[in-house]
Order: C-alpha cells, then sequence, then structure tokens
C-alpha cells in the first residue's frame, strides 16, 4: 500500500507528483520532497515558499522540516532567506550528524554553503501585498495576522516507509526571526514508519502549546484510527486551549497511518489532498461537525473556481 | 505544597533562591525565572548564560524558553546574542499575543527593543577555551560537540500553579544559528498545572526526536509517578532511538506532579537539585540503574570538591 495526505488545495499538484512516484515504488522521503517543491515553486500561493508573504520589515522568511519515519531523523530551518526549496535544505539538514535545526542566517549559511538554489523570494505580488498592508495599518487597527497556512505532508512508500515534511512563510506580517510550529518536532510535524504520521497548520503558537503531531501518531499507535486519533486530539486539546488560555485560533491537521488509512480535523474550514493506492487524487474540504467530529465532502468546483480567481486576483 | 527541581549541580543556587521564594507564596513563573537567572549569570558555568562557550564562529548564541503551566503560554527563544538572561526574554515573549518564538536577529532585535540588559557575553575564560579547542580541532580529528548542558527547571507554587523553562548556550563548536531541545515546546520542556512539569538537558537533536518532556508530562497524567514517568519515557525511547536510529547520545531529565513529587532519569551521570516544602534543598547524583530504572544517591563531598575545581582550573 502506498499513500499521501497534505495540507491546503494548494497541495494537490504535489500530491498528484508524489503520487506518481509512490506507484513506482519511489521512497517515503523523495515523495514528500517532491510534494513540497511543487507549492514551493508555484509564485501565486502566498504562505508558502516563492511568492510566499514577507515579515514586517518585508523580508521573506521561511520555516521547513523534514522527517525520516524509519529513523526518526529530523531536519529543521526556522526564519531562512532567499532559498528557492527550503524543505530540501531541511531534508539535508536530517543527515548530519549534529545541527539538525538551523535558524536565521546561520540556516541561510547552510543552504549557501552546500549548493541551494538561491533566489529573491520576494515576488513583485507579494511585495505589492506588504505595501498594501502597511497602508491599511497606518489608517487603522486591523489584525494583522490572516495568512498563515502552511503544506504540510505524510507520504507512505510501498516498502513501508513514511515520512513527513512541512514548509511555510509562517505569519503575514510576523515580527523577524518569528517561527512557528512547522520546524518543531511534535508540533508542526511527526512521522514514525510503523504507526503512521501527522502534519499541522495554522496558528503555530496555539499548536505548539499542544504538540498535536505528537499526540496523534501516539494516539494512532494505541489502536486509533487516523480520523479518531486527529478527532481526539484536535477538539480535546481545542476545548482545554479555550479553558486554559482562554482563546483558540485555527488549528488543522492531517494523517496517515502505515495502513494508508487518513484522518483529518480542523476547527476551521479546511481543504487538502489525499491519493491512496485505492483513492484516486481528490480534494475534499472539512469543517468541525458535531460531538468533536470532523465533516468531509467532496470539493466543488464552485469553490475551485472562486479559489482559482481569489489567488489570481489583483491586488 | 510548594516545590522545585533542576538539572545539574550548577542549578542548587537557583534551587535555593526559588525555595525561599516559593515559601513565601511566591509565583511559580517568577521562581522558575530567578532559579534560571543565577544560573545565566554565574561566569564559571560554562553551557548557560555569562560564560557559555560560543559557536564554531565564536560568538555565543543562547536558547531558552518559559512555560507557564496554567495557562499553557509559552515563550521561546534560539540563537539570540548579547543578552545576560534569554530566559527572561522567553518569559516577556510568552506574554505576547503572537510572535511567541523568536530566533537569531529577530530575537535579540526584540531583547533591544523590550530593555533587556545586553553584554558582551564572551568572557575571557570562555574565548580561551574556544581558542584552545579550535587548535586542538586543526591538530587532530576530535568531537567538538562535549558541552551541552541545558539548566531546566520546573516549579510548584503554594497556589497549585507550575512553571517550567530552560536556558543554554547549547552545543560548544555548533555551527551557527543551530538550535537544540531547549526552545523546543514538549521536547526541552513542557508544564501542564493540573499534572505536573519536565525538562530535559543531553543532545538536543536526539531529544528532539521523542518529544520527551510532553510524553513524561502525558505519563504523569495517566497517574503515574514522576519516576515512574521520567523513566518510561527515557529508557523506553532510548532503546527505540538505538534500534531505529542506530546511536543514541546523551538524554537526562527532571520532572515534578503538582503534589510534588518529583523524579529524574538519565542514561549518562547526572546531577540534579531539588527542594519541596518536606525536603530541605539538595544536589544528588542519578545514574542509570538495572531493568529501566535510575539510581539516586546523595552528592558526595568529593565529588563536589573536584566539580568546584574543575569548573575554575586553568584553561
Amino acid at each position: 500500500m502506498w499513500g499521501t495526505i497534505a495540507t491546503w488545495r494548494m497541495a494537490h499538484d504535489g500530491v498528484l507528483k508524489a503520487s506518481e512516484a509512490l506507484q513506482k515504488n519511489g521512497t517515503a522521503g523523495d515523495a514528500v520532497e517532491s510534494l513540497i517543491n511543487v507549492v514551493e515553486a508555484y509564485p501565486y500561493y502566498k504562505s508558502v515558499g516563492y511568492g510566499g508573504l514577507p515579515n514586517e520589515e518585508g523580508v521573506v522568511e521561511m520555516d521547513a522540516a523534514f522527517m525520516d519515519g524509519d529513523t526518526l531523523a529530523q531536519g529543521a530551518v526556522g526564519g531562512i532567506h532567499n532559498v528557492m526549496h527550503a524543505v530540501s535544505v531541511a531534508r539535508a539538514l536530517s543527515h548530519e550528524t549534529y545541527n539538525n535545526f538551523r535558524v536565521g542566517d546561520g540556516a541561510t549559511k547552510y543552504a549557501t554553503l552546500n549548493g541551494f538554489e538561491m533566489t529573491n523570494m520576494l515576488t513583485d505580488r507579494a511585495k505589492a501585498r506588504w505595501q498594501k498592508r502597511l497602508k491599511e495599518l497606518s489608517n487603522q487597527s486591523l489584525n494583522p495576522y490572516d495568512g498563515h497556512d502552511t503544506v504540510g505532508a505524510v507520504t507512505l512508500a510501498t516498502s513501508g516507509s513514511m515520512a513527513a515534511a512541512t514548509s511555510t512563510s509562517g505569519l503575514f506580517m510576523k515580527k523577524a526571526g518569528r517561527v512557528g510550529d512547522s520546524p518543531v518536532s511534535g508540533s508542526g510535524f511527526y512521522v514514525d514508519s510503523p504507526i503512521g504520521g501527522a502534519a499541522a497548520t495554522g496558528l503555530g503558537e496555539d499548536i505548539m502549546k499542544g504538540c498535536v503531531s505528537y499526540e496523534i501518531v501516539r494516539l494512532m499507535g494505541t489502536g486509533l484510527s487516523p480520523q479518531a486519533a486527529c478527532d481526539q486530539a484536535v477538539y480535546d486539546f481545542e476545548a482545554k486551549l479555550k479553558r486554559r488560555y482562554g482563546r483558540v485560533r485555527e488549528i488543522s491537521v492531517v494523517a496517515m497511518n502505515a495502513q494508508g488509512q487518513w484522518g483529518v480535523a480542523t476547527n476551521v474550514e479546511f481543504t487538502f489532498s489525499v491519493a491512496t493506492e485505492t483513492e484516486a487524487a481528490k480534494i475534499l474540504i472539512a469543517h468541525p461537525g458535531p460531538d468533536k467530529t470532523t465533516k468531509i465532502e467532496p470539493i466543488t468546483q464552485e469553490w475551485l473556481t472562486a479559489y482559482e480567481k481569489r489567488i489570481k486576483a489583483p491586488i
């Protein structure tokens, strides 16, 4: 059995590419990296890679991680600059003996020294959005933090190996050096090949308070289905955080187990893409359902058309 | 009941200070911050704060975190420069609405803007050690990574509130921007007031593969004593990592529950300091025992004298 699941509609082309590779017995690591690379390179996705929105100073800072479910090896970067494929840097770091998680200029230095593609990641379109937002902020008191969709993915190879990875430009208008959950083990991602893997998207500050991805994998390890594990981890934590912290923001997760079964949970509207040996690649849309469940439906053509129009609309 | 436990002999003076405050009904947050501040300010501790050893470029880069067990609020810094008390910056960040985890120049910028004490953190002694090591490394192939003792602490206030915090200068001779487990939620620290808290020290790259602190708190939440939770989390994970990753390096943990009971586990020689309402502050020494247990003994005067001599020996 092979399979892959990834966060947001934007991941779909990557899921198609990863599926092709997995079908041909590609490795879980190669598949998850290529999946994320597709999203990173597409300029109209404003929260990941090229075209990602900058921090408040106008600098695109990216976070990414890679984890090998066989060995538990991890690599991660936080606040890396000018790198086309942050997830590929994270994967290379996972092969190092030490220094697997690097941030800021040190992360960028590693990418440069190791021959990764460097480019100015601030597109004209992202710059225009930033300038527009600066203007809006000077005029009125707005919540600047509305763009923070991470691409997170889990892959299962026919060999039984699994991998997980994430990539994001983080919160729009974040403070310099702000890091979210995406490069943080157990929060943004976790995978353990004999059990399964999970990845998260939403407000990293909240996700980190609960180590949500680790908890989902742990619950799958006790025998829960991926859907039951996602429902329990997300909705129990959401209720706890509301009670204890006073408020809770966006949290969405995807998970797949070693049998290729999958699950998602969310406290907002959440699209995702999934493909397995027995299920053709498809985009689905999830909403929170009653009694700590998740309602999952096929995406409509209307939704897709409106999305396409929205991401390419003039700034 | 009040109590506090912290990693390594170096934490003892901080434990004494925190105990005094907790005895007078001080808050868990104030106590854990002051505990760590004492260690950060002492120039002879070469792995934390002032006097901490630099990265391979000669720059002292610090990681720290603070977590409030009542609200689950967290603040953390990675690779911060020239700040006397990294844990105090982390605590201030835990009060922000967003941007709670900041790294590199962005973290340093936050500290500067918010009036934290800035100082050149590279002492003459640390510089001499670094220069000596550079020379050794140019002569022979040595493992440069032998200094990475984090101070990590958990506090329980008479009110029932708990807090956890960490601070470290990280691996000696680390690559620029390398971040370990200390600022990573669930790996270096975790605390949930109704249950308990935990903090870790050792090779961050390995600790992050298992979200060890989160797992200890979770196990205490199922009813395990802190000692049983530490033993299970550390020794099971150690065995798993050896099997899956092929090797495992130093991992040591401390934990305390909401009743003031405590536990530790380690796969090396590990000193720690603990005090509660019913136990006077003391330094103890732990070693791995048989069958996934931990052997804990009083520290000897001999050990303490040798330690004192070692940390102040000419470079």
